[in-house]
């Protein structure tokens, strides 16, 4: 059974190079969560359990593919960022793209335990996944700008539509009524005033998602010819929940858009 | 926080449609699965729980997604068949092949213990896809054979080097040197006089690979108004270990290409 | 000088490999033309030199690229098709797309005076182009149909307006209120009583467009040993204004599809 | 002839478009011109009125399309840089890189007897063309050096090798063996010893090719009113042959870049 007479159809297989000396965006995207969501009764607006396994997940994402210099989540998405050198299989998009979004979800399942404990899973999620590319460090901040901002402007309407669901016994349809045409500020002053809520004091995992990096960390350890501490300076990917939109966390990390 | 400042990098993302009227099969194929597979103790050269359970993986995918018509697995990958007049998500290739390998995966660790048992995955395997067109049922067919040849050179050729490693004692060099420049022929003698296996009689799981297909099957069950048995005609979604190079199987099923 | 540190900026060209086994269509279209015709006081509606001189130009491109099976041309844009198996530039879009569509403005420049004489070029033309792949043969001749029915529906307005306009002494406007919203069957209406116009006796090229292929010919020529004629069957390529929409065409040149 | 039926073929074009805010580079290459010059018998290492034509050329291409911002031409081929912002044909490769190649070909056969004179224009000649994305100005610097060193390396051997078989009598494989091997610093002092040519007081249009771009310039004119000279300063296309791979250039017109 030779094989050579079928091997020309891998010629149909076209290449997908990514352009050089961008930044590439691997986005990926829960299929179907709003489902997926209700069926494990996630509390609503925001369930600790389920942030902090998408968390987890995003973490062994960028660990396991060092070219990751940030990525940034929320609710059921989670956005990778690659160094413009990357040249990770050669930047074929595809293989570059359904790797991270196998891995990720790998990781949601495998880890779904310790998360959730004893409450099963009842059925495997999907992920959707993309690879966008861009220019300049500029489109690249403007790009997880976006994502920020989306974040904040998502929570701050799922906190008020289920406070008037969950806590003022109003029908989907007449919170949705209730929060039509309002701006953030009728939000917040709703929050306030019905609730007792003031936003600003919600958790920052909520209201600005996740931002994962490597960090300069002091980390204490003993040396063993001595038994004195010895500290030192190292990088360490952290999970944090901070604005990457101003300045000031580029200013601080300033590494992160020069690799 | 308005976003609307931001939005424009929703431009950057470019469409990736693929050509209408083509097959498209979309190839899952894992990462580092040499490593996978050892680590994980799974039997040399087939693992039939591995098998199985990458089959069960696939015949979820193949449920979940109708417009896949035929898909065809072995060893570490599996390529599924989407039809020609496909719509799911709009061709968009990035969209497909992302949500069928995250699917796969999830199904994989979902179900990992249906399979192993109280065997642990110790580590979240990684699948990676990508989706290629083909403009003809020749083309399609022929990449079929492809993949299924490729089962039967690589299955010989694994069952004569673990025959020597495992039963002969030879070291991986010395089993890759006994083998280099054998053929076909010269592999299957050497496993009949040398280990006393008849090839032929090897399950067809390991030297055909696996098929699904929607099959017409006999259903039986009770009608409930007079307790007799009523013998329905339905298709039913198959796993098989069956020919697909030469015409039989096509012949048979002729809506498999003219869907 | 070395030229070697700045050789990486060749990586930036990606690769715009066309799906083998498919037929290619490159498609020219006149830039402004509507401009250029009036500048060059085209007849209205339609330029017996100007038809002539496109006619030319595209049989000059059709025996330039031999992979060329079939040409179609109305007004100002001319699509030639490619046959599956071309290999020309190793399929790359850009390559085949921009040759073609230079070596057509090419000629029409080069060409201008043997089809207007005198009439100067007052200022050279621009064509665009692209690459249009079609998997089976029922796509490509829906999409030689629908240009050629694109011809007919084009020619029957123009030659209404142009009669109303020219003969009629309508303003542009009122030429466009009287035909908005008419159906064919009106137009030719029109045509007969207002104008004496017998739609269907106007010269083909105006209302089939042209058609270029290769179409076996008897040549006589001389035998030099003894003064006779013989007689041979040779493929020429052709220019026809014949209709393509309907079966009798591909089954009399059935070699065209199964090149 | 409903044409409805046939429109769904337009769904098989499939979109092109050029990542945003990168630098787009449109090179256009003649096809064949070792024997297009040598059919229109070109001087040689240089054709004086070659290269003006193919200058002009370019120069109508520049004013054409005004998204243009610098050209880079040498020998056969010019490249053309339309800035990041550009929106030309909403950025669809096939469109922009088309109808440039096009309309510089469409001047070079209208224009040809303003250079060639009374020596006729044989045959029509090709042009390709294709779009690159440089994303970072260093890249597209990195991209004009590219093309300017090579200038340089084939002017320099091209100018060895023509006065070896024009003036020493070389047979061509005579003269490429000898330049074999050979350092630039060899060609000079070939050129120097042998034919008393110093290679740096060759016209700078074989050296360094040819640069178009907006210059500021002063122009004067007459007012009027009173006849008295006015002197304005304006933008104006030119051509020169200037050194644009060190920094001097770029600080001179920063405007080019920053566009």
């Amino acid at each position: 059974m030779a094989n050579s007479k079928y091997e020309y159809v891998k010629g149909f297989e076209l290449p997908d190079t990514l352009l050089p000396n961008v930044w590439i965006v691997v986005r990926i995207d829960g299929r179907s969560f709003h489902k997926f969501t209700t069926k494990h009764e996630y509390s609503k607006p925001n369930d600790d359990r389920g942030l902090n396994l998408m968390n987890r997940c995003a973490l062994e994402v960028f660990k396991e593919f060092p070219d990751i210099v940030i990525a940034f989540g929320e609710s059921d998405e989670y956005s990778f960022v690659l160094k413009r050198s990357c040249n990770l299989f050669e930047r074929r998009a595809s293989k570059i793209s359904s790797s991270i979004v196998s891995y990720f979800t790998s990781q949601f399942v495998f880890r779904w335990k310790e998360y959730f404990g004893e409450y099963q899973l009842k059925y495997p999620p999907t992920f959707d996944s993309r690879a966008v590319c861009y220019p300049t460090n500029e489109n690249l901040r403007d790009y997880l700008s976006w994502r920020q901002a989306d974040t904040h402007i998502n929570n701050l309407y799922n906190t008020c539509y289920w406070a008037l669901v969950l806590k003022d016994n109003k029908t989907p349809v007449e919170a949705e009524n209730e929060l039509r045409g309002t701006f953030s500020d009728n939000k917040n002053e709703l929050l306030f005033t019905k609730f007792n809520i003031n936003y600003n004091s919600l958790p920052a995992v909520y209201r600005k998602g996740s931002v994962i990096y490597r960090k300069m960390v002091q980390e204490e350890s003993i040396d063993s010819r001595n038994n004195q501490p010895i500290v030192k300076s190292k990088k360490r990917a952290v999970v944090e929940h901070i604005d990457i939109i101003s300045d000031q966390f580029w200013k601080e990390n300033q590494d992160i858009l020069n690799k």
